[in-house]
C-alpha cells in the first residue's frame, strides 16, 4: 500500500531525526513505567504522582490510562481472552512509539497476566521496560474499593474480576514492587523517581532546572 | 476490568498532569500534520524535512510512518476495506495521544479516502488537524516509481494500487496543497514550518533558541 518515497528532484538530503536526536532536545532518557496490579492498588494514583514530580522537573513525560485508551484506540475491544490481549498488546505497541518520541511514559492498566507482559517488555530494549508491581494486598483493595466493583464481583454482578474470580499472575522479576497500604503514595513516587535517576534516565533533582 | 483508583491513605492529592503543563515545558502547542497523497509524491519526504528543521529550533515532534507502525502497532492488519478504515482509525487515535502529549506529530501515510481522514479530523480538536495535500502529479510520482511500484501495479502484479486500480480521493478542503514536482523539498518543507508559526503552534525561528 505504502512504499517509501524519494523525490527526483530533492534538493533536500533528507535526514532523518531519530531517537538520539529528540533525547538531546529533551535532556533525559526515555523508557516505560509500567504500574501493574489489582483494582484498587494503586496505580493510577502513583503513576499520577510520579508524572507530577518529573513534570515539575521539566522530565516530557506521558501516562496511558483507561481516560484516554479505553474509548480511543482500544474502543473497539471488548472483555474476551482475545481482546484482552491485544488490549495489552496496543497499549505496549504505542508505548514503544512514546519512548521512540523520547517520552517517559506511564502505563496504569491491572494487566494480570505474565505472558502479556513480557511481550511489552520484548519489544522494548533492555532497561527501557521498567515493571513496577503495586503489591497493595488485596483486601486492602477490596477495602479501599472505590468504585464498588470488588462489591458487585463478590455479589456475583460482574464476572471474572481479577483477584476474585480471575487470576492476578504476580509478576516474578519486577523492577520494582510498591505497597499503598504501607507507604504512603508521596513516597512511593519518590521511590519511583529514585529509580529513573539511578538508572540514568532522568538527572537527578538538584542538577535538573 | 479497570477502575479509576484511589488510596484511602492519601497524604498525595494527586495533580494530574494535563495538556496545559505538557505545552508549558516543551515551549510550543501541538498539532498533526497530517500528509496525504500518492505513493511517490514525497509525503514521507517533505515530513521528514518538517521534522528536522523543527528539530534544530527544539520543537518536540514525532512521525508516525509505515517503518514504526506497520509491524508494530497495526502489524495485524491486512488490505481488506474493513483492515484499511481500522489502520486509519488507529494511526488517528495514536495521533491524538501524542499530541495529547504536546508533540508536533506527523503522518505519512497515503490515506486515500476522504471518510477516514474526516474521522481523523473529528477526533481532534480544532485547528489540531492540519491535512497537507501532497499533490504531485501521477505521471511525475508513477516516474519516480522508487520501488517498482508503478510498474508492478500496470503490469496487474500488485492489485488496488492507489492512483492505478484503485481511487484516490483528493482533499476538498486541505489546510496545505504541495507539489513535490513543482518546488524542491526544501521550500515545501519550509512552507509547512511556516504555517505551524503563522497558527501559533510554533514560535517564529528568530524566537526560538
Amino acid at each position: 500500500m505504502e512504499a517509501p518515497e524519494k523525490a527526483t528532484n530533492v534538493t533536500w538530503h533528507a535526514h532523518q531525526v531519530n531517537r538520539a536526536e529528540r533525547a538531546r532536545i529533551k535532556g533525559h532518557g526515555a523508557a516505560v513505567l509500567w504500574f501493574t496490579g489489582l483494582s484498587g492498588a494503586g496505580k493510577s494514583t502513583i503513576a499520577n504522582a510520579v508524572e507530577t514530580l518529573l513534570n515539575e522537573r521539566g522530565v516530557h513525560t506521558y501516562l496511558l490510562d483507561g481516560d484516554n485508551v479505553r474509548h480511543g484506540l482500544n474502543g473497539n475491544l471488548g472483555f474476551s481472552a482475545e481482546d484482552r490481549v491485544e488490549n495489552i498488546r496496543r497499549l505496549g505497541e504505542v508505548a514503544k512509539l512514546m519512548v521512540d518520541a523520547g517520552l517517559v511514559t506511564l502505563t496504569a492498566f491491572i494487566s494480570p497476566y505474565r505472558a502479556d507482559r513480557a511481550r511489552v517488555r520484548e519489544l522494548l530494549e533492555p532497561g527501557e521496560f521498567i515493571e513496577i508491581h503495586c503489591d497493595t494486598p488485596l483486601a486492602t483493595c477490596e477495602a479501599r474499593d472505590p468504585k464498588g466493583l470488588y462489591r458487585k464481583a463478590r455479589a456475583g454482578e460482574i464476572r471474572d474480576f481479577t483477584g476474585i474470580d480471575a487470576p492476578y499472575e504476580t509478576p516474578e522479576a519486577p523492577e520494582l514492587v510498591l505497597d499503598s497500604g504501607a507507604r504512603d503514595v508521596a513516597a512511593l513516587a519518590r521511590e519511583v523517581v529514585h529509580y529513573l535517576e539511578t538508572h540514568g534516565i532522568v538527572g537527578a533533582a538538584d542538577s535538573a532546572a
